[in-house]
């Protein structure tokens, strides 16, 4: 509840990161320490709840420029991830987009609803044109992403990251305006729109089955 | 719609201000100069697009550090006013509110609305325990929100507001979180939650009939 | 002895605060720390003569914008407390002076003529029209100095500070420059002007007989 | 002449962008704005000397943290071009880099070898492993440098760039340490370090011939 | 009067320059600009009362530092001058002194007991040890002050200093703490302390008839 | 080899110090703490190696400013000392050499042909007009630089400097630019521009023979 809150259907609940979720944000970070750390560089060097008020505090400066936005996703009323855009471009009409989540809201479509959620923001609000996402090579939990939104691969980045398994290509997913008006208009993107997370479920193990 | 969007009702969208938001909010104020030069001092300083550029640049900056808030408040989709927190002391649990509204959005409940999210925001995320606005001695209209709202009066500092007529006398009005949280049960502010704009309108009528 | 001294008859020395000032002031404050700690917040805070020196470091970065003015006191040539204002603003002609001062230099009439002479600073060098004091309503010794002054009572703002014994009621007074300008004349406020710090305790006693 | 310069041939000298080049820099921008303002943004906008200046001291400023360098080329002891990396990620271990020439020193390979100087720098002296380079899908001159020097083709990125004809697709090549190791010990690469740029018209006339 | 007034005999007020002083100090330039353009570089370069206000501001950012100080000169309750220490370097002990006169205060002493006063706080306040003046070679008023305060000449720099006549040499005269200590107890140093600007007026004609 | 190395004779380098130069400086600061302590006063006060990395992001922002630059030397691919100016003044055409070498590679002309690199840049790339050198009273080694490159003694200035042994008078040796095109043009310059490092020795070696 509250004039910063957007709710997604009963479970979720977007926020734009303020100094005092520092803490939240922090226990979160050290809880998943190994779930995050292949591919989340900060999860290792997040020590202490300063090195987190510090990342905040970098992440609305940049926010005061219109040059970032970092959002932080609450599900059942815990905190339990982030999505952002870490590069807006405005004169190019570019932003890229990346997340992380705790390792028990996984598999409910909590991420999916979060990004489709920031690139209203992105395409609407800030009127851009386009949208990247990039994964490294192996992590396809994060691939599942850009292909169930209709991205399309558009490059592989020769050991552009640095996991904890060392330097790692990166594959280059990509999203164009005229392409978000058609597919945000079709029933599977509005059955993340519209439907509860427990619906979610359902359809996640049907899409098993099959 | 979107990441950082409120909705209140069907008409009432509220929204932190950003600089992509300065060319809408510079064309209310050039708009409303009349009506709001008396009491709002950036009406007559606000020049150009650029003045509401900086305005901006500054609320954020403040809004990082956790001292300020600025929300515009939309209303039947076009910009109508701001409502804002100036001072955020979390030290001592204390903030102060103030806002303005365009001429042809008044009458409706806008901005006591509007000002009820905010002091949610500011009770339940910020936590704070005392919330206060300040109006000029002459200016009923800006008074009748702290009264509507159940706020005290508890002081008339002399000479405190510079208005275009000269120096004036400024009453303090307080709201104590545990007065908020008796309030807020009320079948009254029930009412300005849940209703739409249209009702609001009756009950106006209503209230001046009886 | 110096070009930023200002003295008040044979006892008391008025400094703007200067950084090699640091190791005086922490020292003081290390001395009055339980009698400070009730009201002046940061009496607990200040644990390193690097915290004054921070404290300094921003009194003079306030002070170059002309929003603050931090003014040591020494009696008998020693650091014995500080006056300021913490905020001026020119834009409505209205300053807030507070004040502390050591146990030992209690009872002689030191702060009364430090803040004289910072009204003198404020009314005529900066041409503001309006100075408030705040104290918390149990703190008689900090009230006794706007009432033996004629300043006004405006106010008594709720729960609005926090002194070490929980949430405190604080009492607003204010003085106008035209009635700094009568008192001014007065036989009294003259006596505080002139006369040397012995003669102040003589005139304490008879007042307090009487 | 000097100690910040870098010498290449006989008429080829590299200095890093100093904020006393501003004029001449100015200067060559003004003389090429037609030959520039398809690809290089800054060509339209750069109106006067003081906007050179501060891209100066903003190139600079990220120079002294290690983020970015920028190099001025003076071909024939005229300022004709530059050469830089503007983002030095060594967390990354990555650069990319981009340059723009002025009409008149084009297809003498002056680019080509400045571009290798400096990728000595980013593999050598700041311990890279990927060096990047983006071209215009239609720009086919800025290609010719990656094709040149072996670079990679990784991806087609759509619509990533603004170019004076509208959004336009964008080329990434991409080069790593362990290529440019084997690379720069062939006879072709030698041969622009080593050789005089009057040879390289030769090389270039029967380049074109075969 | 005032808290940051230091009063030299009846005729002579000093105040730590400040940001409401600009106009004061900017009309004063104005007025003296023909007098003081030979040696004084920013009497050409001061056009408007912001070029002003951009030196006190600077000017008191680095005096909240501790490495710079300038005060003003009121004569007579008009401002005439400047006195100031433009490097303080408390690890060396040192200071540089230099000042500026409006013709029409010159001849009476002023300048010689403003640098009086300034080396009080410079040598008792901030424990200094070393300070020097330089004065262009053609520069004889200059010369004057630190002949009569004993000042030891020290060195010739050659074209170390612009007027507007073009470079020029500068003597360097310097004043060790020992050597000021013997000089103040002097009779002819109390004089500039404790006898007011008339009787300063005899002092110079006696001194000239002899 | 690299973009922003200058290279004299067979075995010296001079590159601008950056960032990733920091654990090579700090390391000869250590290993020559004892040489360098009397007269190089960040000889003690540098502790860790973060003091270095503060040192060189304050000597690059300045010289992002073009008032300071800082040259590393390396012998014989070793890290060996720093050559610098420490004020360029353009509007009055000056700047102050200052320099430090460690002790193996002291004997060799590395800091004449060093200082004479330097002073090229700032006569022909700054277009400065004088050039200073400070040694202090005792430190025969630093004065035989401006010695031996033809600057002439203009002052002493007194207890100007703190050594290790306490406060220290200091000579000022100044050249100018009209000084220095004559000199370059002999024959004993030429010799430290062109020869290599080897028949520095045997200069040496006669010289001290005659």
């Amino acid at each position: 509840m509250g004039i910063l809150d957007h709710t997604i259907g009963e479970e979720i609940v977007l926020k734009l990161v303020q100094i005092h979720h520092a803490e939240e944000i922090f226990q979160c970070v050290v809880k998943n320490r190994d779930h995050l750390k292949r591919y989340v560089p900060f999860a290792e060097t997040t020590k202490e709840v300063t090195d987190t008020e510090q990342f905040i505090r970098h992440a609305l400066e940049q926010f005061s420029l219109g040059k970032e936005i970092h959002i932080g996703i609450w599900y059942q009323l815990r905190f339990a991830g982030m999505v952002g855009a870490n590069q807006i471009n405005t004169a190019l009409g570019f932003a890229e987009i990346g997340y992380w989540l705790a390792q028990d809201a996984q598999g409910k479509g909590v991420m999916t609803r979060s990004v489709l959620s920031l690139m209203d923001y992105l395409f609407v609000e800030r009127k851009l044109n386009r949208i990247e996402i990039r994964c490294a090579v192996s992590n396809q939990a994060s691939q599942a992403i850009p292909k169930r939104l209709c991205f399309q691969l558009e490059g592989k980045l020769r050991q552009m990251t640095q996991t904890s398994q060392g330097l790692e290509d990166v594959y280059v997913y990509g999203l164009l305006k005229k392409e978000w008006e058609q597919a945000k208009e079709h029933d599977y993107w509005q059955y993340f729109r519209n439907e509860n997370a427990n619906r979610w479920k359902i359809l996640e193990r049907d899409s098993r089955r099959s």
